[in-house]
C-alpha cells in the first residue's frame, strides 16, 4: 500500500490548500494558493486541479499514485454529487466539482463540509482520536460545527448538518446574521466577540486593545484580543467568558441530544486562549447538563489547526473509497 | 422463517406489557399487567417472565420458537449489559434483566430505553416509515426523545441520548423538576400544560375544563384539556399552542444539529388533538429554521399509540441479533 497516496483539498472563498498524504497519513507534499474566485468557477476548477498537481509535485508523487482525493468545502453542497450549489464569497453556482476532478485524476472524489471534515480529521489523528462520538465547535466569523458518530460523520440527506451556530441559546437575545433571534452565533462567534470589544475600545474601556488594535472590526482578530487580555483589559476577558459560556450552553443542548464523549473548540479565538475558553465552557456545559451527564464528556482544544479540514478531507475519502 | 417469533416486552412503572410478534411482525399474541413493583425486583422478574410467558400462551406459541426478546425500561440502564441502573417508580436498583431473561427463555434479550424503541417502532412501521432520519418527541409528564438514524438507534456510550426535554430553550424561563431554568420539560411538558390549566380554573378562566375535571392537577389529563378545548375554554387553546410552540423551537434546534426528514409527535396530548398540536409545532418549527431548511423536514403525529414501544422493542431486538 505505501505506493497509494491521497490528497485532502480545503477550498475556502478566500485561500485554498492541497495536502498529500501517505498510507499511513504522513504528510509529504503540499500547495497554497489564494481562491481568486471572482474570475468564475471554469478558471477557478482549472486552479484548483493546478493546487493539487503542484502538491503532488512538491511530494514528487505520480498523478496515477492518488488513491483518492478528498475536498472540504465552506458553503452548501449536494454531498452524494459532490456538486458546489453556492459559494457566496465566490460568485459560483452549481459547480460538478466531483466529476470534474475525478476526470480530471481518474480516482475517486469525495466531497464534504469543510468543518465535518475538521472533525473528521481531529477525530481520526488529533483531539478526538478514538471517540465514539466526537462533536467540533469553531467559533469564527459564523460558528461551524460537525459530528462524527462511530466513525461516520453525521449528515443531513445529501447535505451537511450540525449548524450549531443557528440554534436558539437565548430567545431574548440580538438578531443574527441569518435573520433570526438569539442564534448562538449572534453572541459568541470571533465577529460577536469582536463587535463587543470595539464597543469597548470605542467607550475607553479596553485600553490596551486601543493600542493593538484601534476600534476597526477588521483589525480586531482573534490574536489582538488575546494579546488585550493578556495586557490586562478585563473587559474583553468578560467578553470572551460570555461567549464560552453561550458555546458551554450549546455543548449542554448537544450533550442531551447526543452524548458525546468528546467535543472540540477549535477557530482562531480558541486556539490564542484554550485554557480560558476551554475552561470556561466546560464549566457552563456541566452546569447546564442533567446531574447524570455532567463529567461525561471532555472538552479539549483541537489539535490540527489550519491543516484539520485537508487531513479530515483526506482521510474521509479513504473511509469512504476504502483502501482499494 | 415462519416459526420465529419475536417478543417486544414494555416495561413502565405502572403497567408492564407483552406483545409476541411472528416473523412478519403481525401481534398474535399478548398480555398486559400492574408491574407492581414494590414487591422488589426478584418478584417484579417473575412477573416479567410470566407476563411473556401468558402472551405466548395467547399466541400459542412455544418458548423455543422465540428467537429474540426486546425489552424497551422508562428509566436509566446499561444498554450493552442490559442492567437496569434504577427504577425510581419501582425501587429497584442494578436489576440484570438481560441475563435473567436469556436464562429463562434461552434465547437473546435486548433491553433499550422505552422512548427509543417507541421511535423505532414508529420508524418501522408507523409514522416516520423509511425515514433516513427519524426523531419522536413524545410530551407526557416530562418530555422523552429519540433519534432513529439510517436504521440504528442513536445512543451515548452504554446509555440512551435524546433527552430533548432537557435542552434550554428558555434561560428566563420557569425551574424544571431537574433543577435546572428553562428546560423544554418546565414548559412544554403535559405537566406544565397542566399546572397553566389548573391555575385558569382556579382563576375562574377554564368553566368547561372546571366542569370536567376540576382544579386537582391528577384529573386534568390530555382527555380533559382537549375537551376543554372543544367546548370553548380558549385559554386551554393558548396553553396548548404556547406548548406546541416551545417543541416547535425545540424541533429547529434539532433539525439544525441532525437534519431529520421526519420529526414524529407522539403521547396522550398530541394524540389528543393531533392537527392543532401538529400544525402549531410545524409552524414555529419552520418559522425558526434557517432558510435552507424550511420543509425540509415532515411533523407527523405518531400512529402506533401504546404499542410502538413493544413493537419498536420486538423490532430492534430483531435488527441487532439479526433475523437467526
Amino acid at each position: 500500500m505505501s505506493d497509494k497516496y491521497w490528497v485532502g483539498f480545503d477550498l475556502g472563498g478566500t485561500k485554498m490548500l492541497a495536502t498529500v498524504f501517505d498510507s499511513e497519513f504522513k504528510p509529504c507534499g503540499r500547495e497554497r494558493k489564494k481562491t481568486k474566485g471572482h474570475a468564475g468557477s471554469e478558471t477557478g476548477v482549472v486552479r484548483i486541479s493546478k493546487t493539487i498537481r503542484d502538491a503532488l509535485a512538491d511530494a514528487e508523487i505520480d498523478v496515477g499514485q492518488v488513491a483518492g482525493i478528498g475536498v472540504g468545502f465552506a458553503g452548501p453542497l449536494d454531498l452524494e454529487k459532490g456538486v458546489l450549489f453556492e459559494a457566496p464569497n465566490l460568485g459560483w453556482t452549481d459547480v460538478p466539482l466531483k466529476d470534474l476532478l475525478e476526470n480530471d485524476f481518474a480516482c475517486p472524489v469525495v466531497v464534504a463540509n469543510d468543518v465535518d471534515a475538521g472533525v473528521f480529521g481531529e477525530y481520526k489523528f488529533g483531539a478526538a482520536r478514538g471517540a465514539r462520538c466526537a462533536i467540533g465547535i469553531f467559533p469564527g466569523t459564523g460558528i461551524g460545527g460537525g459530528c462524527v458518530y462511530n466513525g461516520t460523520i453525521l449528515s443531513g440527506k445529501n447535505r451537511s448538518c450540525m449548524e450549531i451556530g443557528h440554534i436558539e441559546v437565548n430567545p431574548a437575545g440580538p438578531r443574527c446574521g441569518c435573520g433570526q433571534i438569539g442564534c448562538l452565533e449572534a453572541v459568541a462567534s470571533r465577529l460577536a466577540v469582536a463587535a463587543a470589544a470595539a464597543q469597548a475600545v470605542y467607550r475607553g474601556q479596553a485600553p490596551a486593545l486601543m493600542k493593538i488594535a484601534g476600534s476597526d472590526l477588521s483589525n480586531i482578530r482573534s490574536g489582538a484580543l488575546a494579546q488585550a487580555i493578556e495586557e490586562g483589559d478585563s473587559v474583553i476577558e468578560t467578553f470572551l467568558r460570555t461567549a464560552a459560556r453561550h458555546v458551554g450552553v450549546a455543548i449542554a443542548t448537544v450533550v442531551h441530544l447526543l452524548a458525546p464523549d468528546i467535543v472540540v473548540l477549535g477557530g482562531g479565538l480558541v486556539e490564542a486562549l484554550p485554557a480560558l475558553y476551554v475552561e470556561t465552557a466546560t464549566a457552563a456545559a456541566n452546569e447546564r447538563v442533567l446531574p447524570s451527564f455532567v463529567d461525561t464528556f471532555q472538552v479539549k482544544a483541537a489539535e490540527l489547526g489550519d491543516d484539520a479540514t485537508v487531513t479530515g478531507a483526506a482521510a474521509w475519502a479513504n473511509a469512504v473509497v476504502g483502501t482499494a
